[in-house]
């Protein structure tokens, strides 16, 4: 089981993400291209501190937005989609090459990352890009989104994404991020998630059930006021699996 | 030789130059890549264009800033500079390889161009990236510059330039732009120019003497009232040396 | 009767607009404001022009998209919308000042003069900011729209909008940019439509049926081929009534 | 005395420095204006912090560079620099006149600190672009600046400015932030120092001897590891005095 994280998203002194001290928990690191964060020195530091720690990386496009971090829907036409895909994952591919590494993923940003779990047209402009760029790339995204259809369509791999701290609704989704109970809030909870994630294909749902959750991949996070602790959480649970 | 000429500078709805008609005259093409212009639907749109002509592709990165177009002299460390070329050349190079193409040389913008032309430590960074990059890339730059030699040094290939319609001083350097003399006027001044660089390897100073000026490629001008016409007599000079 | 259009919208070295030419022909100018258009210099080069000509300025704040200039949608929060009008108003407002003129008006630009005509949420942001800027600022929007009626309730004054160039639908609204006939092609087709705005209240519809269409300012496009042409045409309806 | 701290230079979701802490500190605060940090909503915030605590507001204005933070040196035209003053200046105020908020002084960024206090014109640029603004703003700067004298001569009140943790040089002038004892490092040090401005008007250099250094306003820093210690140190030399 993989456990991911978003990282190398500040922007020159604007920093984000406590990068520093997760590489010793994570085993891939979806980095960001430029675009809502992600300047060329932290793409170059990201990609050092990855490959130091042996950990995977993927590529993490997002909207052109760094005002808003990617996290405002935007419309763009399939071709500026394409386009903007096609320039980040390049972009950061270019470093990893470089260094002998290999891009391994991609995992799209923030509103985006949504967007094409629902929308058919991004997600197809998203897939042709990444095929288009090397179809050897695998596509993070979650289980039975449309991007997933689409991408398994194009003959991409795809790894279905958990998340080790967000809280799920009954039907399977995530709770917004507005909703209050949305973030897991103890490390016993986070504990119990990724457990259930990594060993039952499960998680417990707000309503107090379990709901069928199997996944490839989990995500953590790397910017909450407990960010450490439970990257820590999530990482025992996985050794423990492969002692 | 080799006529090569900016393009692919417009960023989203803002046009610059007159690209569509300037591509039946150039030999090489320097591509903007997204920091002083030259957004993802551009960079797209330039490479098809150029494969389709048959023109051969080359980097123009610049210095990030959209609002002065790369004109703008801007300090960077060496560690900002070397990463800000990687990104700007591998995001160009994306695009090329999913149109099987190769990327044939880089040659900087504005301000930048002129600055690694005299300034050691920002030629150094600028190769460092390039050769690592791609080491068969090639260097577009001044005769006898400060990065030519850098460049020497490194290994890589140097093509020095010289400008269709840019007026030369005694000295061999170029007027600047705020010169009144600075751009040659009409197309029997170009036409004379090309001729000169071409067949004679000199130009005419602005003192009306001949100055010794070996050249590998020659720079036209695609913003210019005169672009089209200019090109045309650059074209006309070079096509009657091949006949 | 106005005759508004959007101008100063370049940026830095991007050229859009056919500025200098439409002046004479212009009763009132949005003015880009520097988000999705219109840097300093621009603003300040077109305040100018604006007063030479005596000409009515108004501010043309747009969603902060350089690359999408303002076309593409973007989700706001409330607040990131109320202070991105303030933020933009009071940049242009400053200019206006330091030559003794008085800003005039608020119109939005593309994607958000859309959005805020028929979403609630998003029109009470721009109002509220422009209220808080200056209660005397009119908005210019289209007739009937979201954001006139949020505006009049503000008791801001409120200048309904028609097109002298762009063909109305059966119901009365703009046909989208992208259908076929969404653009006049002639000049007595626009000559005809400015006349029926102007003394007749009312414009012919796709179907060749008049509808009525009572407005205060009539909107000219700046960046059509025929723009000038077009231009020129309105101002002779607009000053034949004058004698 | 006045002391006065740089502050709302955060930019969406990138935070900078710790404001939210160092506000009962300061007495007056110089408020990024969006273009090497500090977006619309940030800006807000900021003045109604001040305005809740009772602190006076600057504007901050700075090179137009966000990937830079502002501290990278560029070339602009005096009218791209005038204008581009104007334009941060006014946005500020406008968030400021909402609030009842009156905008008490300017106080450059970063690099444009330094060059505008070397520089004659790019002093004048800047000196032109407060005076038209509001000629009661006034400016601080490095005593004996060459900004301090155009503004001098342009009838704008100047307020000499030192620095609570920075260590000056033999001659007055700041070590650079690249020298090894740049940044006092002791809440002793930074005592006498700020002790040493208030009472006595000297400062002790790096050698060890006073410095004559009369100063009207006193600049703590808010991004380092001891800003919050610093700032109260501060604080409470000036409330001894005040009693």
């Amino acid at each position: 089981m993989d456990l991911n994280c978003d990282m190398g998203e500040s922007y020159g002194r604007f920093q984000v993400g406590a990068d520093a001290e997760l590489w010793p928990y994570v085993t891939s690191a979806n980095l960001a291209c430029g675009f809502h964060g992600g300047c060329p020195l932290t793409i170059q530091a990201s990609v050092d501190a990855a490959l130091a720690h042996g950990v995977s990386v993927g590529a993490h496009p997002g909207y052109p937005d760094l005002m808003g971090f990617g996290r405002r829907e935007m419309t763009m036409s399939d071709a500026e989609m394409y386009t903007s895909m096609v320039y980040q994952i390049s972009a950061l591919r270019g470093f990893l090459a470089i260094k002998g590494g290999v891009l391994h993923h991609v995992k799209l940003h923030g509103a985006l990352y949504h967007r094409a779990s629902v929308d058919r047209s991004v997600a197809r402009a998203v897939v042709a890009a990444i095929r288009d760029v090397d179809p050897t790339l695998c596509v993070y995204t979650l289980p039975e989104s449309v991007l997933a259809e689409v991408a398994q369509e194009a003959q991409l791999a795809v790894w279905r994404e958990g998340f080790a701290d967000r809280r799920y609704a009954a039907d399977g989704r995530l709770l917004p991020r507005t909703h209050p109970k949305a973030l897991l809030q103890t490390v016993a909870e986070v504990e119990e998630q990724v457990r259930g994630l990594m060993h039952e294909g499960r998680v417990i749902g707000e309503d107090g059930r379990p709901i069928s959750m199997v996944v490839d991949t989990i995500c953590l996070h790397g910017d909450g006021p407990n960010a450490i602790a439970f990257a820590r959480a999530a990482k025992a649970v996985l050794d423990a699996q492969r002692r």
